[in-house]
């Protein structure tokens, strides 16, 4: 595999340009008080990072014939909660992680306490983002509520703070691949799988079939996403995957090649993208972006 | 004052029941996975409390005609993001307390990592509680949304948790009283008007000049609330107030009496009563409760 087959097509380029400037956009100023609690908001969500998750709203709302502004404040909401994740993850109490897309993460710059209250503002930020329609009255309040539940869903106890829970117990434990799976779907999965959602529901998609369709395609990239992140750790002795290597293996984290093997976790892995394709097929052409990020989910070098 | 003055009357109580009933059904049971993350979640909530916020928000629906269970979800939206914030403001990284009504800190039963993700699993929760309508065609849906759009704001940057970054840069430091009331206008304030305003949004009302005078209110009472709790902490070496008298003196955090004095913050205490019981004065007899609530805040002996 070259690099080149990796990098994201110039469209999907862009769009991660345009979440960047919308992102920089709805957070507070910095110049504003409390001036620190913003400063600490702005680094840890304009930070870098893929954007997958707003590329998968985009991709979405793509899908279904819709490019507008309309998707700018679901692809904002979902990244803000995953920038909270990130900042409450990296915490001494969770992770304990100083380093985070090579800077340091937030509470190392701005202390422990700063690093929780911007963790919970940006929480709010997302659901605030979400509820605050810039739309003219043609839009649709009920569609903007199902959003809005679908985020409440994906960030909670059923979601991605439940997925943490089970992580939290998972470590230094035998998981069975039922239980792995399980804690992905929760952790990542929920968040990944509204993205895609929220992109439907935000285009005016009411059709059920559709959006158990995009519900299957969301799961099988989220667990991609997480397989290959597995098996990133392992082969990235020899390569550059910008972090530690062999890093899970040392925390005693389960990981699909620790319980199936590497061989076994490439075959789930080419599965799960087939999985991901087959869902969105009758979607045609206009599904071409959602195919394009399931392979990027599998095949990405970092 | 007697301390029957400071007993609430038995609609009140009685809404108190209603609420923790409320609360009990929408947070996650125990017997489910993650059952841990469920536990803690129970247990931050469903410590007894006060309830004062759920309280506004059915004494404010009663004030505009309403006292339907469409007031059940604001009232458990509040109190579940009143006690995410009490999780998280107990943490070691923030004011470290082991004691909370009683009982040991969320964090001291549960672990520091397992209080963090019950927080945050809470503030998702309480959006989800508001997103989740169970009312029929009839609810109007634009009602809903500026609901979730005000606990947004009150639990944000611009509300509780800035309240709390302006707290953090304050300890130790000599505020004005400009710079208490504002601190505290976030940091307890938003969430309690928050509360004022959501019974009223529940109960169908779109006058502004309504919600601006409901919204006074909600401002003069959650000052007077923390202006009481200041001059409690004073009082309370020769009283029973449930918690350690003089904390605040002893851990230098600014209060009303340190600033003004006590017999100005008494003044300034009465002078907030007088202002929430005008701004409701056109309500007329349906104001009773919020009246009662304004005299509960300023009066109260814990």
């Amino acid at each position: 595999m070259t690099p080149a087959s990796t990098d994201l097509p110039a469209p999907l380029k862009a769009l991660v340009g345009r979440a960047d400037d919308a992102l920089a956009r709805v957070l507070p100023g910095e110049e504003l008080p409390p001036a620190d609690l913003h400063k600490a908001m702005r680094y840890a969500v304009l930070g870098g990072g893929k954007r997958l998750r707003p590329l998968l709203v985009y991709a979405a709302g793509h899908a279904l014939g819709c490019d507008g502004t309309i998707l700018d404040a679901p692809a904002c909401a979902v990244e803000v909660i995953h920038a909270y994740s990130l900042v409450h993850d990296d915490l001494p109490a969770m992770d304990d992680d100083d380093l985070r897309r090579g800077r340091p993460t937030c509470h190392v710059v701005f202390g422990e306490a700063m690093a929780i209250l911007a963790g919970d503002a940006l929480q709010a930020l997302a659901f605030e983002i979400l509820a605050i329609s810039n739309d003219d009255d043609d839009d649709d309040p009920r569609q903007r509520i199902a959003m809005l539940r679908t985020l409440g869903a994906a960030c909670g106890a059923e979601g991605m703070a439940g997925g943490q829970a089970f992580d939290l117990s998972a470590v230094g434990r035998r998981l069975s691949l039922d239980e792995l799976e399980r804690m992905h779907a929760y952790k990542t999965g929920a968040l990944i799988r509204a993205s895609v959602r929220l992109g439907a529901l935000a285009a005016g998609c009411v059709d059920d079939a559709t959006l158990e369709r995009l519900d299957r395609y969301g799961h099988a990239v989220g667990l991609a996403f997480q397989v290959r992140d597995d098996i990133l750790d392992v082969e990235g002795e020899s390569a550059v995957i910008g972090k530690t290597a062999g890093k899970d293996a040392a925390a005693d984290k389960p990981t699909f090649p620790s319980i199936i093997g590497l061989d076994a976790s490439r075959a789930r892995l080419k599965t799960l993208v087939e999985d991901a394709l087959d869902a969105i097929a009758p979607l045609g052409e206009r599904g071409e972006w959602l195919a394009e990020l399931a392979h990027y989910a599998a095949r990405r070098q970092h």
